[in-house]
């Protein structure tokens, strides 16, 4: 019962994740209604974002530069390499704020099953990267199987290097409380104790 | 640490309701990793939607012609007339199948607090209307407080014509929304109305 203009962004809407058919319609709705000029400049930096953001040279992360922000500023670090699955986990570590140096957005992790092993990731430039002169890289990918994987397949690629190769720690999150942790975290925690 | 383009794509998401920085910046890295395609035919449709959709010259729903699918539909009947608040409830009414008549769209409810008097909601044109001859008018406005202020005031306005005024009864919940119940309870409020 929309009209064709309006039943086609509600369809349209429903590429966003998490976004169904009732709350396209809201959407659309709370657009049209409210918010024309937002939805117009939400038009133009759509079209802007799809069609002019590449990768970045160096990091694969997300630009529409040659060089992403971190890679092109001077004042970071050359000396380490940290390396993530995706841009919202550079996003995360740059957060943190303990971190100066280099990314590595390997933009996935392997999965052979979807067709997505070492070159479609580009571990082949990172060890270029590394070759150039590193002296550690840190695999920050995903306390999952498959991050898990893909991190155990970059260190064994990085061993002829003459490079640290690290992995950050898993455990419980600090200021988390022990009994709201799962048992696969907390049995990681456990198994790798340290002494004091 | 996103680029500019990235930043303003995340920035302008946030326009849409219900979507904060976080789910922006997951919608924002879903549509660039996988959905190029999805997001250009997105922006194409926001663009067009938020600059052609108009209201209809007789029943003020949205569409980007003179008159809206249901006005233009001659096979509808010209004797009834189902005030509703917004063009979802035009769906959901549509939606419970037992309707065959003609809509009038309020887009909104009166609210003096926020200036919307009868006239911003086109309630003098809902009269010229109801004089160019209609045998009933339903008021389907909310069961919420506005919306029943709203019905009431219609209904007072409509007694010096020779027009039925009903109000669909309340097997819709007090406090819902119309466009959230189920066809069936929508169906039975419309058969049970009441003449006012
Ligand atoms: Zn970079
Ligand atoms: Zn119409």
């Amino acid at each position: 019962m929309f009209s064709p203009s309006i039943q086609q962004l509600i369809d349209h809407l429903q590429c966003l994740p998490g976004v169904g058919r009732k709350s396209a319609q809201r959407m659309a709705m709370h657009l049209l209604e409210r918010e024309r000029e937002a939805g117009i400049a939400l038009a133009a930096s759509l079209q802007q974002a799809m069609t002019k953001v590449g990768q970045c040279q160096c990091c694969q992360n997300f630009t529409e530069d040659d060089l992403c922000r971190i890679c092109a500023d001077l004042r970071r670090s050359d000396d380490q390499i940290c390396v993530v699955e995706g841009p919202s986990d550079v996003l995360a570590v740059e957060q943190s704020g303990v971190y100066q140096g280099r990314y590595f957005v390997l933009m996935g992790h392997l999965s052979p099953i979807d067709g997505i092993g070492p070159s479609q990731l580009g571990i082949d430039k990172l060890e270029r990267l590394v070759e150039s002169g590193v002296s550690e890289v840190i695999l920050a990918t995903n306390p999952t199987v498959e991050g898990e994987a893909t991190a155990r397949f970059i260190s064994e690629k990085l061993e002829r290097f003459n490079v640290g190769v690290s992995r950050i720690a898993h455990g419980v999150p600090i200021g988390g409380e022990l009994e709201y942790v799962d048992g696969g975290t907390l049995a990681h925690a456990l198994n790798s104790r340290k002494s004091l």
